[in-house]
């Protein structure tokens, strides 16, 4: 089989940490072309726009690796020239974006892909597995992280549509969703919003899990020692994910360490879908998202500068 | 057939002013018993505590018309004891909540009807109806009314999951959701928010419909008429929707004045799904509020009292 002609688009830190080694490591895919407007890949045919792209570029597929805000947009211009799309998370910044991009891959017959990279974390799967004949009864969530060594310098995160902390913390409700046998039920938000920005920096928030309390505390200001980690309390003991879903550790075992292949997973699903025609998107996290926005109590904080 | 007894939970303005008259001309339906803090209805069985009423009182259904932030728990408390629940919009203040009720409601074999009230206006049957074979190229909504005059003393409106502006708001997304012959699409909003408040006092919200702008101007703080109106203009004229519905206006034609017939249709409705055991949980309004708290730019204006 011939390997899918892939187009990226938006060639910025993510591409090059993560989309690009996972590409070349995928024989499914060939990277055929870039369009962005600062970055591109030596080698690889550069456009900056992604419409020239498409009209000149002989693509099957294009994965979108810009900031989510124009993540739509993009998005429905390669539905529409009848290309199977990827997207990096959130799959666009509004849940009512989600459906039209849904509607449109269906029409168009194409495959849309709505990735959420945590959930290939090493721990996820197996933390899932045990998780499903247990009684869970409390989960913690910390997703605390120093904006301005893995953000810097990226205002729109704080703009409108940028989710401000949860950002990052749509990784960690992306995870939730995926190992807790419950639906998760959003009953209560605090968010903290620097003064003249409007998303926030800080934001705790309160779910239930069938009967079970699902506390979230999210920070952007963390400075030392970064954490992004789960706990399960339940019949059985607790259950802990670290590092973002890398690490497991399961009651009276070891840690249990793994390399990470996130997004060498994401593009193998990807190729798979193509192969099916399917499309795979799970609206679940930015609608918990949306959720806290939605009932949040907001105060105002001191200004933000990065 | 024996009638439904029904439970009526949370004696207010809008249970006096609407679902009373609209059962007590229900053949369908029977007045049991109610449920309120406060209030109370002549001749009814009156309970505090929805718990104390559904333990005491023999019931087949209750109708829910307290303020959205409790809804999800009392509905809850309904459907696990086996009764059919009718709920006023919105039918609870996040999306999770509502889709827990939804699978509540699946397991226990009972009807739940979300209902939106603005949908059963007279206009907006026949403004659907007219719109199916348009082309739709701009649709604005204005939804003005005095916060004051129709909300007095109201304080959790303007808090978390009060909605603000978007309580009223909700009603015109009700409708344009259904009329509109393609889903809405939230690309930015505006907020207006008073300080030390959670919700919105006044707010704009720009949507695609297919290729249409839509856009949606709210505000509280209307003084002298009130202006609750839909206009869409399409390739044979300009529809218009006044009155919250109740007036439709087509192109070279008089405006169609009607009765108000909301409540009634909503019994009628209410009584339909129960004899089928059906669900009618249409979750679109609530999702394009989401929408326009996730992606709001936000102002804070003076601080608002009422």
């Amino acid at each position: 089989m011939q390997p899918v002609r892939l187009g990226l688009v938006g060639i910025g830190k993510i591409a090059v940490d993560q989309h690009l080694p996972a590409i070349a490591a995928n024989a499914g895919f060939r990277l055929a072309a870039t369009a962005s407007r600062h970055g591109q890949v030596e080698g690889v045919d550069a456009y900056a726009h992604i419409a020239d792209m498409i009209a000149v570029a002989r693509l099957d597929a294009i994965s979108l690796c810009t900031p989510p805000a124009g993540r739509h947009a993009l998005a429905l211009t390669a539905i529409e020239a009848g290309l199977h799309v990827m997207l990096e998370k959130p799959p666009a910044v509004t849940l009512s974006q989600v459906e039209a991009l849904v509607g449109a891959a269906r029409t168009a017959g194409v495959t849309l892909f709505a990735t959420w990279h945590s959930r290939e974390a090493a721990g996820v799967a197996p933390a899932r597995a045990w998780l499903l004949d247990k009684r869970v009864e409390a989960v913690r969530i910390h997703w605390r992280e120093d904006i301005r060594r893995w953000h810097p310098g990226q205002e729109w995160i704080l703009g409108p549509g940028g989710f401000g902390v949860f950002d990052p913390g749509i990784n960690a409700l992306s995870i939730a969703s995926e190992i807790l046998p419950h639906q998760l039920v959003v009953e209560s938000a605090t968010m903290d919003v620097p003064q003249g920005r409007a998303s926030p920096i800080a934001a705790t928030l309160t779910m239930r899990c069938g009967l079970a309390e699902v506390r979230g505390e999210f920070d952007f200001l963390q400075t030392g020692p970064q954490d992004w980690s789960i706990e399960v309390d339940t019949d059985a003991g607790t259950l802990r994910l670290g590092m973002g879903g890398a690490l497991l550790q399961l009651p009276g075992e070891a840690e249990r360490p793994a390399d990470d292949q996130e997004y060498p997973r994401l593009y193998e699903r990807f190729a798979n879908l193509i192969a099916r025609r399917e499309i795979d998107v799970d609206m679940r996290p930015l609608q918990l998202v949306a959720d806290a926005f939605l009932i949040a109590e907001r105060r105002v904080t001191d200004p933000f500068i990065f």
